[in-house]
């Protein structure tokens, strides 16, 4: 049934008014713990859009990336206008199936892992990223546990996001903010299409 | 069971031929029809970071936005450095309990579509983000079947990116890749935190 304008004015006033209240008793700020999983597509570029708004409010950001390499050339030139704010590392060695050692890609995790505890314990560091981290966690080369407990020494007003299929159900638990990203549908596996510039990477 | 180090080898050697056979049979190249629907975060931060890898791709990039109003600060600060490449059009007002018009709403979707349709047939953009248009067509202001029939008529090699919760089923079956963000834990809702400086703006 439509509504008329009018109707549909008064609709709207009350929304505003229930919306409005929403806002008002929403008034704590707090450094959250964030963690981007599921199968689909956006966990990291999500998380992206996240550096990119703290870096356009002049916070510092660190970046640790666990599985994958070095950035991607497109990454590389829009983040490099920011290297007074940002740090980047790659200490991922690309996918297990690539590097085919398990005891060197552990070492690497453990390695991430300090490195990435290291600013999440450093106050100026508003946003870290763990990209990929939960990989490491569900393979098992990094202990739920002991990134729980690290996530605990975060100083009360940073933000740390966690990225990666395969979330633990603890830490899940444990986040402030937790998002699936479900592929509904994707073109690789339904009409044979490659990785493409803009899009992938 | 725990493999040894050589079974583990052996196991990731199988698998990365498996992952290299997969690449192989991609081998189509294609502009795609993206959508991010869903009631979670980072529908529209995942369309951004896709926008930053086209821009640092050098492509030129359209957006659209149907219901928020303008940039946020610190995403205006980030995309202006880019204003060669990237156009930015803001035809929402705010939320419709903000406007309490309808005919208005409507009358500026439509306006929005026209603008959208013309970068979306312009051979010169490689990407085109509708940013929140979903919401617009479960409202009813633009026509489901009028967007399909516009996306037919886009180049072979340019990308369009649809956001916002509620994507219409005819849609999603006419899209080529498509992420729904599932809401799994919330700090708004549950633990009365308010909106923050790099998370949502």
């Amino acid at each position: 049934m439509e509504l008329t304008a009018e109707q549909h004015r008064a609709k709207m006033q009350r929304r505003q008014e229930v919306q409005q209240q929403r806002i008002a008793d929403r008034q704590i700020t707090k450094g959250l713990v964030i963690v981007n999983t599921g199968d689909g597509k956006g966990k990291t570029t999500a998380a992206l859009g996240m550096v990119l708004r703290s870096l356009g409010h002049g916070y510092k950001v660190a970046i640790v990336q666990f599985i994958k390499g070095a950035w991607e050339p497109a990454e590389k030139k829009i983040f490099g206008a920011w290297s007074e704010q940002l740090v980047f590392h790659a200490l991922g060695e690309g996918f297990t199936w690539d590097t085919q050692d398990r005891d060197r890609d552990i070492a690497k995790t453990q390695e991430a892992w300090a490195l990435g505890l290291s600013y999440i314990q450093n106050p100026a560091y508003k946003l870290i990223l763990l990209d990929e981290v939960n990989i490491a966690l569900k393979l098992g080369y990094l202990d739920v546990e002991t990134v729980i407990a690290g996530l605990r020494t975060k100083p009360d007003d940073s933000h740390v996001i966690l990225t990666g299929r395969g979330a633990p159900a603890s830490l899940i638990e444990f986040a402030d903010l937790v998002t699936r990203m479900e592929l509904v549908k994707h073109p690789f596996r339904e009409q044979g299409v490659k990785a493409q510039a803009g899009i992938e990477f």
